[in-house]
């Protein structure tokens, strides 16, 4: 079988390429396990390769309707729809978001339709579909009200998601990632961004500054928890996931204050001491209007599972990702 | 100021630029109340002018931006975006109800955003949002989760509708309307086309078909109460809506059974004897899909009334739309 991964030069597509070539087979939508013969990793850059002889890397635009006729053929039996502008830059720039995030989508479900066959499609959503005036926990009958242009893209491409999938058009399933921490690397421009930065300097020894109060909650998952999630959403039979193909993935809810002491448990006082804090409202009224939890029963019953603890989260940023220092 | 109706030569579009004409003014963004001094009434064929040296009959294709250039200018201050593929035909032709309902209604917004100045919309939304498994009384905050195309392409209208105006690019109302009954005329390819069928065909002395079960619940406005409710949602000021502009519009919440009742009540059980029943499953599956009951609270908190029951709803139809016969 042939699995397309977009976004595969990312930081999540690279984990996740990196987990498939690992695992080296997949359930297609019939439901028949099959070994991964190539994997297509497609993104606007270049994604390495990892010297494996089932990559093909492909650089494009993925909002371009030929770049994806390109990278998705009538072999293609999976796709792990990563591609996206970030939460703050599709807040700044709207026709950008409304390019990437919607219309890439559309085409992409499009392009899946004329395919003649019918391709399990895993389409990664996220927190920000939900704002405005939120319960304590948020629930898969809560209403969406995204608060961003960011949420507004991606709920809208859940909806054609579903539909697609209903018209049998394509075997999706929408999977609503916590937001991610500890990302590695450098800060980038999701509103999100110092969920991971506030963790990531101090471990690397730098300062960091946390926009929002220390009271903010959060519905966090690890990165490598959230690749295993990405893996087991595409592993479930389509006919399990009944009249909604969105699922609301298991995550940690944690204050930013809980945070930084889990930080100084694992790494010591002295490096949590590292954060200091100075306000950004443009952060904050985005963050502040996506859930600090809601209920991931459906998830768990579906057989998915979350991260233990916060303080786990760290020990896997540091074994998986800290770089050598001295 | 000039006001804009697409689908201005429809049954509810008709009757909108009558009571508009009638009314002879409203509200702009600005909250001053301003003279019509232009509606026009765009549509695929052409609407009727009423004599009224105020209108303008514009024939064309909503989403054909060179259209909407056309009908949409630096003096439209409100627009009434009523064009849209039914239900059923939407279901049918995939494509057609695409186009329509999504992406007219995504070129009017970019249309609007390109104005330089912030015009209403008001934007017909659909029980049709709501699907899969509904509480018996579904509220605002209830997930949509559309069980059809043309509700899913509402869904994205809405979600749309709802960031170009947190955005400032439109001051924008999604009204979702109950099905309308009675609707005059000849029956369409709604599947809610029934709900006006099995009580004007026996009105007008003819025999009618009910493709659904009697105990069938649904979600009513009479298109009289349906107009005025579209007229008190563009009177709204915008900072009244809050962080959502979509409302559930005022309804009654009645079974095809009790129609049937009021008909008898109203017009004798000899009328009421000309509905026979013959289940289509086609139809049935999408109807059954839709609640049939939301709370309005929100809409009576903010103004908005209904009809006060379904036997006045029938003597609407009487005064309103019964053809003389003999």
């Amino acid at each position: 079988m042939k699995v397309l991964v977009t976004g595969g030069a990312g930081f999540l597509g690279r984990r996740l390429a990196r987990r498939l070539l690992a695992r080296g087979k997949l359930h297609d939508a019939s439901g028949h396990e099959r070994p991964i013969g190539r994997l297509v990793l497609a993104d606007v850059v270049r994604a390495p390769d990892f010297g494996d002889a089932r990559v093909r890397v492909e650089a494009g635009d993925i909002a371009d309707p030929a770049f994806l006729a390109h990278v998705v053929d009538a072999d293609t039996s999976s796709i792990f729809h990563l591609a996206a502008v970030v939460s703050g830059q599709a807040e700044a720039d709207f026709d950008l978001g409304m390019r990437v995030n919607l219309d890439a989508s559309r085409r992409l479900l499009e392009t899946c339709r004329q395919l003649g066959h019918v391709p399990k499609v895993v389409f990664t959503s996220s927190v920000a579909v939900y704002g405005g005036m939120l319960p304590d926990v948020v629930r898969d009958s809560t209403a969406l009200n995204p608060q961003s242009s960011y949420g507004t893209q991606k709920a809208v491409a859940e909806l054609l998601l579903n539909d697609y999938s209903r018209r049998g058009f394509v075997d999706g399933r929408a999977l609503r990632l916590p937001t991610i921490s500890i990302r590695p690397g450098k800060p980038n421009k999701a509103a999100s961004s110092f969920a991971s930065g506030i963790l990531r300097e101090p471990l690397n020894g730098q300062a960091a500054v946390c926009p929002v109060s220390d009271g903010l909650r959060l519905w966090l998952s690890s990165p490598r928890q959230a690749v295993e999630s990405l893996i087991a959403g595409h592993e479930l039979p389509g006919a399990s996931l009944g009249l909604s193909r969105s699922i609301n993935l298991p995550g940690l809810s944690v204050t930013v204050g809980e945070m930084l002491a889990a930080l100084a448990r694992v790494a010591g006082a002295e490096v949590a001491a590292r954060v200091s804090f100075q306000r950004d409202t443009a952060v904050e009224n985005i963050v502040a209007s996506w859930p600090g939890a809601w209920d991931d029963s459906r998830a768990r019953a579906l057989g998915l599972s979350g991260d233990p603890d916060f303080d786990s989260v760290i020990r896997a940023y540091i074994e998986d990702d800290l770089p050598a220092r001295g």
